[in-house]
């Protein structure tokens, strides 16, 4: 079994005592760069936040399991602190019990995929951008506003839940539309099944898009972008109880 | 074939018609009272708006196809008028193609089952009610209110469409859990997978628990309510495009 | 120098040793019931939460300044505990240092008067009032919900709390108007100056009219009802810095 | 009398046939550049939208008597169109019936000073600001978001439309300080009195302070912005009834 071990900057001394661990349990450890040679790996362990998460899987298609060794603040994502990880490291790979939670990508144009959001935003601070979001074909909403989000389950506790969208249960399968600071009136987040293809057509002005707050693209005005399902989940070890693990980061977050 | 035809009081000419259509068609058809006796009918149709189809859905565990003729305002639910309803009701029986819509059932002490919503409001006006939430058993919520909603995908349109719930795709099996008017700074609201049990503790005071704005029974301080799936879903002749139904149904709404 | 000590049914020890205090300094006291009586006083001692605040200004058109002993939970309006009374008490009377707040005013029909708000809730559990709401003669709403609120300032952290109004500063002279979950997609609160009437009709069923959850009057369908700042402020005691009040209040709220 | 006209860079033949018409009516009027020497007429006829009118102001302390021609969409603050302003102006000139609004500075560091708004926005996107937000030295609140307003009554129609504040009538004299999609569960719009300092801290990362949506000045982190009502009011002619123009306004807007 081969394992990489990615960290955050600041925790490589982190990084190197998970490896140390892995080889006293006869993994194959490396410390790694986060790249796309991740996905030769039997499992990743990420040792930082979960934006330390959020940027490996930015390299990803096919996800190893990923193991996350919180030494950051929030950690919805994360497994163990540095001062238990070997105990429940060790019971995860004992166990390999896997969960997988969606993404989302932009399949059209530049390629987006993401495990939170990919939010289009306005390119042009203080510019309000115009567009429509179609579900299967049919127009749901047309405004003008600071951008939109089109977001997971797992996403729904990250940028979305700045926008007035509902917290959702990571088991589902589904996507969250939800504008950002909309100027109109009525307007309403949508949870539309995962089975849906959602289409955003950027109006009067250039958007960034930017995938779970890492991977920036400039889109044009006048483009059409197709959001679906990702073919390519992500993949984590096993967190008992998500519902809890939700409870208790809302609770940490006042 | 055999079918009821079942009618708001001030539409029983028109059900009459639809009678007489049926008959015409070879179908074995009786203008009905809303009872359990409907469910030994093959399909029924209903002529009145969406309250007409939902105090029926009251009456009924095993729900025969319902088509509904709209003599009401909105009809989110319904599939013709008065004028094009031989047209559309005898394409419908031809094709007999049937959707299910999940209900939500109190599946504990007195049986209370909804299309929409199970509301729980304070008894005593001007009184807050005082409650705690519990998904598969962990504390979600604790707050007082007004009150709570268990509301279906279909239901968030009806009553959760009034409390800061989200449109949801009646292609979803879900939970949607919202407060109405409840006196915290934070609060979210939540979607929950059909195959999680969500649970509600009443605390300080009497709450009315009412099924689709129907149906209230009184509930006494200290109850323990439990909410699941139903396994009796509601079926209608299929609407081709539901989220085109809700965007016109909003858009009547301004 | 005459004093009325009023009290929760549960504090009357207390408001004994308020007015044993009392008489200690001079003061003529009394242990009072809540009456129209208490005008004739110099000022009011109010044992109890603010619940007895509120229900003591029910009594009241003149109000002498009241001094709040807090036995109750969150008290926005209260000025001492049962511990520290006297020094606060003491001192309060010396300083004679007073602060009005606005009161709103039904002003036709029967008379409603509030420090916090008049709530009009429908008065049929899950039917939905129709209303529509002027201010200076002007359309602002039309809306069909579970009800309606008519806000003081200081009552922007009571009942609307719960319904998506703002704070508002008790500094200032202004009514809030904000809907009880309305079944429409597009409002907005409304922040209006106090020079301002407001105007409600009340549509299709009858109303109660609740001020400040304590008086509740029911209101026909068709009535028309006009609020406007009280002639008669609510009086009390000063409490330094109001701001600050707010937001110690607001986080033991959480 | 001397009036100045100024134009939208689409408009300039709208503003020439003004001039004419000024010229008519013995007006000394000229066409001219946005600029601080507008100061020095005896009024101003803005010919384009709101967004002409906030871009005059942009030059403006002392401020001459505006009145708008609109040729733009919205226009809140236009008096008249390019085929009726003739009557309206000429009546306006003749009744000299102004109002004013305040508008809100920052009084520290760079001056910024706005009709609307005052936005401060995160100068990284994607990237959350974290901020202190203090009334007359009291912390109310402490978050992370997308950014934050500081409003005036009449910019409760503009950017704080679209970020949960309420409406609020421009007679009123307040200052509305509301989040921009906070990543936070508890929070709530504030109304304060026009006589309290805001005070805003921004912690982790450079902002945009952007006054009316025109003019953007970067903010280090570590600043400490101060915000009071300006001693210099926007002026304006007379708008019969201001509650009624919003009304429509927000009709258009759907």
């Amino acid at each position: 079994m081969k394992a990489a071990v990615v960290y955050k900057p600041d925790s490589l001394d982190v990084a190197e005592s998970v490896k140390e661990f892995l080889l006293s349990l006869n993994v194959e450890a490396e410390v790694c760069e986060q790249s796309k040679e991740l996905e030769n790996y039997n499992f990743i362990v990420s040792v930082g936040g979960d934006g330390t998460i959020l940027r490996t899987l930015q390299m990803l298609d096919e996800c190893p399991p990923i193991f996350g060794v919180n030494t950051g603040k929030v950690g919805l994502l994360t497994h163990a602190s540095p001062e238990d990880f070997k105990e429940k490291l060790g019971k995860a790979i004992e166990d390999m019990n896997i969960e997988e939670f969606m993404r989302i990508e932009c399949t059209n144009g530049e390629r987006l995929i993401a495990l939170n959001e990919i939010a289009l935003l306005t390119a042009v601070p203080a510019r309000l951008v115009e567009f429509t979001v179609c579900v299967d074909g049919i127009e749901i909403e047309k405004m003008r506003g600071d951008g939109l989000l089109i977001s997971t389950p797992i996403g729904s506790t990250a940028y979305a839940l700045s926008t007035g969208g509902p917290i959702i249960d990571p088991r589902m399968y589904c996507v969250l539309v939800v504008p950002v600071a909309p100027f109109k009136l009525g307007w309403k987040p949508w949870v539309v099944d995962a089975s849906r293809t959602v289409e955003v057509t950027i109006h009067n002005r250039p958007c960034l898009a930017i995938a779970d707050g890492h991977r920036i693209v400039e889109i044009p005005p006048g483009s059409k972008l197709v959001f679906e399902k990702s073919g390519f989940p992500a993949r984590f070890f096993k967190i008992p109880n998500r519902i809890k693990r939700i409870t208790e980061m809302l609770r940490k977050m006042d």
